[in-house]
């Protein structure tokens, strides 16, 4: 994989023994001048102890460190847990020579377990020496639990005539669901942006990405999107309603996807990434309920896995979304081929079907006919490996 | 399994070759006089052709017959579906020398596959040779699909000095969801009870038993819940409010629960039943909300299999079932081995905790320290059987 580079920002990514397989388990992330920060934090009543604390850390605006392991979550730790986490940005702030304030902590992994402070603290000794413009990978490989594989991507735009970055890393591939999931995704761009507009592209770019896929429907107490701006490139701010600013939020929106999509990709078991796009609906509100409830069937996702065109459970799932929907207007299809139209099942189409199912990906588009609403959600298949990987996890 | 017998009531299951496997797929139910009805039906907006017949004929409130077939739901079937279904009614009338509008259609099994009709007749006429009081077994075979086993129940109680039976047969494995599932469930009793009473019993009697279970979250076209009282026993008719409504009661909640139960039990793959026990909570609603969302999760339900007393999963299900709760209460127990303490984990008793998870059943209780409210729900856990059961389902 090609390396990422993003002009004022260092990344260390180290193994320091939190996970028992001696793999990384340990990201350092430094920006150069304290920068703009956005964040999204689960919106799960139970919240890490790094989710609280970095919610604090948040209220002044700028980050200029990101300290992060896996392996261990530091949820439902009660005190002891807020006090590690505050500990873990102690120890990287005396590291790196800045205020503990300027850093927001995350971890990731088992839950009820606290955190290994002294591997921790080893660990940010190690990072803090090996920091570099070229560890991008280094990083997002330590942020990673039962990932298969490493998640990053970038994009460029031009801001008033100089070349910004956009580039980021995520981790998760159990407990995706909409509005988040084990869910850890750091955004950087070199580019000076004005804080509510880093807000705003935030916000609008995660709507469309990472609020629009699932993989289990289980959303983590960790959950954590944060997008950092340093202006190492020089541009003037960009402000909200400029034209700078749709530049910066088409690459970074098209950074969000990518990532987003990499998550269903590795979605735990996942052998199939499914566009369900519902069409037709009243509003997209409705239109993004049914879609998600098809995705998050075990009894549809189980009939992906199998390549089975199984319009009935489709047809029982969009039934109980509890959207107002006329059963005998729905038009199902597979990549255009339709198998069920107005409501009835077309039986004749199931082979040709099938084939399209058996693709690592595919379309299915359900047509309500009842207005103009339409939304997509991505989602991946449910596997004997899912079942796997969750009846058995332990670091 | 002992047989059971409920005077007034004769039953036929043989095989007319709508399923390949040539196992029994078309059941008769009958009466000896028309019976009073009670019935319930599934929720899901997109309702399968017999459930469409069904509701109509309970207008009258009278029911003598009952004719079901599996292998073939008659769902996302159109207009032909309901021609079909009431073509099913009119060739047992037919047979049965009773009204077309005295008979109740059900179908299960595949959807959007239009019923083999000449097959369903010679099985009606092959049922109807055959009635008889001793084959309610029979019948119970002949409405199962992906079950393992047969499901029947069965309780007496005393009215006005009569002895009184009530006995029921379910059907269900995959797609059982609270409010019901691909779940056919028929009710008998020899008494004589109230039009209101009688419905007043089922509401209340499902509401604690068949509406607490859950396998997979997914809720089917098909559902049906009938009760059919008809008098037999030569009781007054039970009223409501009376003694007799009382003891009733209690017979059907008991047979409900039993049946309930063995959905759970037979839940496609599973090989544990578990209670998940929600006390404390600000209300019932609540209770039954957080309940059922740590009973649907998928990675909760894939811990159960593993025997891994994951209570990090069972905290993040509790923080995203839309509750408003108080993670800094909360306890978490596997029948009495305590894993959570006030929001906090205690990973030292998970190795007797997995022991009791190791369990065919098992009780998970979740107090959230805010309230009275408590509710309990029945899950299975989900296995590599899930998986392959319902990525290769045809008939």
């Amino acid at each position: 994989m090609a390396n990422i580079r993003i002009p004022g920002f260092k990344f260390a990514g180290v193994a320091c023994g939190i996970k028992k397989s001696r793999k990384k388990d340990l990201a350092l992330i430094v920006s150069e001048r304290p920068a703009t920060a956005a964040a999204l934090f689960t919106t799960n009543r139970v919240k890490a102890a790094p989710v609280l604390v970095g919610m604090r850390r948040m209220r002044r605006g700028f980050i200029q460190a990101v300290v992060v392991n896996s392996g261990n979550a530091n949820a439902c730790t009660g005190a002891r847990g807020v006090r590690d986490a505050e500990a873990m940005c102690r120890a990287a702030a005396n590291r790196l020579k800045i205020a503990p304030g300027l850093i927001l902590p995350s971890s990731t992994g088992l839950i009820g377990v606290p955190l290994p402070m002294e591997k921790i603290k080893d660990g940010i000794r190690k990072a803090a020496r090996v920091l570099s413009m070229d560890s991008f990978a280094a990083a997002a490989d330590a942020i990673l639990t039962t990932d298969r594989f490493v998640k990053i991507a970038s994009r460029t735009c031009r801001l008033n005539g100089k070349r910004a970055v956009v580039a980021g890393m995520v981790k998760g591939a159990g407990m995706i669901a909409p509005h988040m999931a084990t869910m850890l995704a750091y955004i950087f761009t070199d580019a000076a942006v004005g804080r509510d507009c880093l807000r705003a592209i935030l916000k609008r770019s995660a709507d469309q990405t990472f609020h629009c896929v699932t993989v289990d429907g289980d959303m983590s107490t960790n959950d954590t999107v944060l997008f950092l701006a340093n202006g190492a490139c020089g541009n003037s701010p960009v402000r909200r309603g400029s034209r700078e600013e749709k530049a910066l939020s088409k690459a970074s929106e098209a950074v969000m996807k990518d990532l987003a999509l990499k998550l269903v990709e590795d979605g735990e078991g996942g052998t199939k990434v499914v566009e369900v796009l519902v069409e037709g609906a009243r509003s997209v509100a409705q239109a993004k309920r049914v879609a998600f409830t098809v995705a998050n069937s075990k009894l549809v996702k189980t009939a992906f896995f199998g390549s089975d065109p199984n319009f009935g459970r489709i047809m029982a799932a969009i039934g109980y979304a509890g959207v107002p929907i006329r059963p005998e207007r729905i038009d199902v299809a597979f990549n255009g081929v339709t198998v069920v139209k107005r409501g009835v099942g077309m039986a004749s189409r199931e082979k040709k079907a099938a084939r399209v199912l058996s693709r690592p990906s595919f379309r299915l588009k359900i047509h309500l006919h009842q207005g103009e609403g339409s939304a997509s959600v991505w989602t991946s298949d449910l596997s004997y490996d899912y079942v796997r990987i969750n009846s058995a996890y332990k670091t």
